[in-house]
């Protein structure tokens, strides 16, 4: 592989994943992950333009925010991308009028009874729309890996025979719109992210390039993985951080 | 499309599915389609050979056997081909220790929590194995629509990036050893029910002609089906077994 000099050249901006790279979540509010405190305080005070791009839809930006903060991190509100904003645009624009799958616990939230209320309202459309946030197989939380959105997603679209609308990551679409706002060039990006698919294929495919942490939801066989090869895997948001500020900015 | 005299020739054996086609399941323990135990007493009495064979798996035989003799079927425990027994012997075989994700409710028993407990299992095994009684999109109760375990299936596939094995149909395996019971060859024998794709184009790819019956989860598109087309459409099981005592038996 090239010398990290050649692989970080011309980076202007960086996306970060906030869980799994930030912090792992978890019932208690989660832990950050050692070293990210200071990783992101370092990269905020460089030459680097930062922003983070969460699919995170279990908690409101508001609350997500104050929760990293309690933990220590320099982030605010406006420095988030995360899909509820974006799909709420979209409902808006369209004229839908939304049925909300969960609310306030993603997780308890996907019972068998949500699950089929959704399943019979889209049976009922002639046109069914299933808009996801996000497609995520699993995160990582403290207590171990957990089911994401996209596995009930797939259990919609397969029991209503539809394809889902996704906005968050990977859509290419999310990526771009965290790029407009840190107003920097694709080519001039690198997302940061824990999930090889997700984050790095999805970044990869935009234009961008693309780190995997061996933090959070990372397992070994992902550096093995058939389609998708990151411009490099790091053990953590403060390596990343380290190159970048070595090898990005001359 | 050809007569009926036609269609039904040579026919010798009957596989009949059994919610939508015989009763509407429901939790007050469902109710019989009109006409339905008249069908398969008349059915019994006549010389085609007559076997059910279901994919329910929400209650064991012998509970879903008496349930449907205290609604005046005609029926016993030997006459019915359920996925449960046969996955028991491929455990067996293989020596494997299973994780189940349900057991007494198989609808609330669908909770994240189970869904989570069976992804982490799986997520822990070198080499996972995932067996779904059926892969039914959904069924119908008396009180609507209801997602079927092949949604459930689907999630966690999409979550582990594995391949679930069927048991129960459409597997072709299935349907072979229901007419191997019946003791009726392929092509001698027709399926009977409510699903486009799990029975009728489950059973028509082994060879055997098959029925769809406009009762239980049937809805008017399966008609115009993109894949599937049955060798004929009936109002109820009752219209299905006068077609056949008046053209199957000579």
């Amino acid at each position: 592989m090239a010398a990290w000099g050649k692989r970080l050249a011309g980076v202007r901006g960086v996306l970060l994943d906030i869980s799994g790279v930030l912090y792992d979540g978890g019932e208690d509010g989660g832990t950050p992950i050692p070293g990210s405190v200071e990783a992101v305080a370092r990269l905020k005070r460089s030459q680097l333009k930062v922003r983070f791009c969460t699919n995170d839809s279990q908690k409101s930006r508001r609350e997500l925010v104050g929760l990293l903060q309690r933990q220590g991190f320099d982030i605010s509100e406006g420095e988030v991308t995360s899909p509820a904003p974006a799909t709420s645009l979209i409902l808006k624009e369209r004229g839908l009028r939304p049925h909300l799958l969960i609310h306030d616990d993603a997780g308890e939230g996907f019972s068998y009874q949500n699950m089929n209320k959704a399943f019979r309202v889209l049976m009922d459309l002639e046109k069914p729309v299933l808009i996801s946030l996000g497609k995520g197989r699993y995160y990582k939380e403290t207590s171990g890996l957990m089911l994401d959105v996209g596995a009930y997603m797939k259990a919609l679209e397969y029991a209503c025979g539809i394809e889902a609308e996704v906005v968050g990551k990977p859509s290419p679409e999310y990526f771009q719109s965290a790029l407009k706002e840190m107003g920097v060039e694709a080519h001039e990006a690198i997302m940061i992210g824990d999930d090889i698919v997700g984050d790095v294929g999805g970044a990869q495919r935009c234009g961008m390039r693309a780190l995997q942490v061996r933090t959070g939801k990372f397992r070994p066989s992902d550096e093995q993985h058939p389609e998708v090869k990151a411009d490099g895997y790091v053990d953590n948001l403060a390596e990343a951080v380290d190159l970048l500020l070595q090898h990005a900015i001359k």
